[in-house]
């Protein structure tokens, strides 16, 4: 089985790998090629086991699942009504035992951390975990950087917000780092954190002027109360017309969405040209299909390289 | 792009060739023709895109999407957990960026004033709109009469209760007088409304004498509290023994379901040989199949009626 | 239409075929056969309609659907937005005139006292009745001990823990007899009941030691409080390291799932290999196949045996 939890754990080859294979995919959807092509690669059953609510990392791996001809399952379940920690587990040797081939697993604890992928005879995909890991939004993040720049290698991508509690922002950093690029931070003083090793923390207007990227992080206010608290947030953190001129003209701007309107990001940064948001919903699809296809082929590249 | 979004948009040859259409699908069903010959027709990616809960329409949307062989993406969000307004551009221009060839969309806002059909390459079928519209029951509505009368052009509508809230009723008194049909209103004083053009207020128990159809709406205890505090509200303003003996023979009752037992109606009224309300649901599958297709095929008529 | 409703309904003959039939696909999906070797051999529209949440059998029943190449509609309704009783026949009809084949029905009250088979033209399928049925988890629990014992004729079984709320227990009982075991009961002074024909009263510490099966309840702390209450109620009827040093080297551990760890089962009980909580999961998914297979053919037995 191969399964994909953190961007830690990806080799640069593999990187590279879903990034070509993305890619194919986002030519073909343009292309407006047949769909019934795709759905011979693979075959199986693919359930997103959500202990979280996310409708759109849900519907974009359905999406993925539904073009590669996979047969889907879904399981949402109320944070609450779920005791933390081994019910993981139970849930998990519970739909490995249903027959499932891919579980999409997202939770607001650091799940990997309480299973071992050796325990289940199906493959493992991070679609979210505590403020750790978030893989396949750093993967689709990647693809949507190479398609503007034609490279990962060089590049200078800032990361902006509640960098402290973000998935994004450590998913991001590992595999950016890996990939050649540098990751730089900035965030208000109460959301730094010490624990993304070679991160580099800038301040934020300072850094619009010189980054390739800037990724702006969602402001999660289910998750804590303080920073939305936070009197003015756009103008001391968030973009906006301000720091739109600041940027670079060639740069881009990502968020993993959804936004918060008028508080991370304003309207107008919506409609500018270097705005990409929409882009990596599309990246999205593409690049999950690559992920769910190569766990289904036992994590084995050339057949997917040659198709 | 082809949208379904409201009945005051629809010509008649729109209206006339969808019941046609839809009229094929029933009878298909009825002689228990081979599913798989329909799923040839057309192909892509549907999304519920439901912002209010509705069982009920969101399964026949899901089993016209099914007996068409397209496939279904489910997405039903609290209202809560949704700011009004914005959101509603915000969640379309994601489902678009997934690649989704229809959103059905229902919102307790009047949400096609919010946007704009020109920023999506998606078709956009409205499964309910605030208190404004809700076509596709307005379609299967007129289907039902037609399959009983033959015609729409001259007969006399009865539609009864909470109007001034009521998509419902709006959504069928411009459809049915597009079709040349005789639109009456029925309601309690304070559930009157002056802006449905063209519709005549009458008294209930008088209307009961010379209608062709009685359209009782559903009393939305979810909505509002005034009416469901309204005592004895059946023998005020619903459908019971004495008035279904006041209902012309030939009449049939309609109700677009769920119903409130006892109270807009009684058990007696769904014993009663007019009452078509099954006949509504069954119909409805048949005629949202004929939306889905029509969109799919941008609107074209031909290639659905030579079908 | 043939349904499947109550285990008292059923009579052996049917029972050994559905055994033989859930064992030929369990065959089958050790033997990785092609999947689509199953999506011939009936066609049809499966509504799983829960009016109670579970997880487990609604993600089995959508496996085995999906395995058998059947469309599938969902429908979970919160409890406290279904008046009681008479909206389950409301629903019913409405996802009868939607033209679904098959309804598999949940509900917190005993539903099946409340409509007629006849009403329908689909068939239906008890997923769970209120304290009185759930027919397919009897199967399960059967094809279970079947292949342990290669038997089902002569075993003993207790049935341990909350058997007066338990329609796990009444349902297996009444199954269990039909085929010829022997049905032991052992439950707290204030959860036995009176209304299970034939079964046995035992002692649980002495039961141990010479059943061939313990199947331990479920303590279903959403239904009610009290038992959740009791203080070391492991220690008082629960399964145990102690316990299972008294339990038969050849006995088997049934559980319906999910597991409460440490109330009703320890986590020693799990590693334990006479424990067949996983195997039970995956006899559900091919016992559903086999019993969505025969609803579609009617109940007619020949076709199915020599598929």
């Amino acid at each position: 089985m191969f399964s994909i939890i953190s961007t830690k754990e990806l080799k640069a080859h593999t990187i590279e790998m879903l990034l070509r294979r993305a890619q194919f995919y986002v030519e073909q959807e343009k292309a407006g090629t047949d769909q019934s092509l795709f759905t011979h690669n693979v075959e199986g059953t693919v359930v997103n086991l959500f202990f979280e609510p996310s409708t759109r990392t849900n519907l974009s791996f359905q999406m993925a699942a539904n073009r590669l001809g996979l047969r889907t399952l879904d399981f949402t379940v109320e944070t609450s009504s779920v005791r933390k920690g081994e019910s993981v587990i139970d849930s998990l040797q519970t739909v490995n035992a249903l027959g499932v081939d891919i579980a999409i697993v997202r939770h607001q604890l650091d799940w990997p951390a309480l299973v071992s992928k050796e325990m289940f005879n199906m493959a493992l995909v991070n679609a979210g975990s505590g403020t750790q890991e978030h893989p396949t939004q750093a993967l689709l993040d990647a693809l949507t950087m190479q398609q503007h720049f034609g490279r990962l290698r060089g590049l200078t991508i800032t990361i902006v917000g509640d960098v402290l509690h973000s998935r994004v922002a450590r998913s991001n950093a590992a595999l950016l780092q890996t990939m050649g690029a540098k990751v730089q931070l900035a965030a208000p003083e109460e959301y730094k954190t010490s624990d993304i090793p070679g991160a580099v923390w800038v301040e934020f207007d300072q850094a619009l002027v010189e980054t390739d990227v800037i990724m702006m992080l969602r402001v999660q206010h289910e998750r804590h109360k303080t920073i939305s608290a936070i009197a003015n947030y756009n103008d001391y953190y968030g973009l906006n017309q301000r720091r739109l001129e600041m940027l670079s003209k060639d740069a881009i701007i990502l968020h993993p969405g959804p936004v918060n309107r008028g508080f991370e990001i304003t309207d107008e940064v919506l409609l500018d040209s270097r705005c990409k948001i929409l882009q990596q919903v599309r990246n999205g699809v593409a690049m999950r299909m690559a992920v769910l296809e190569l766990c289904l082929q036992g994590g084995k590249h050339e057949k997917l390289v040659s198709a």
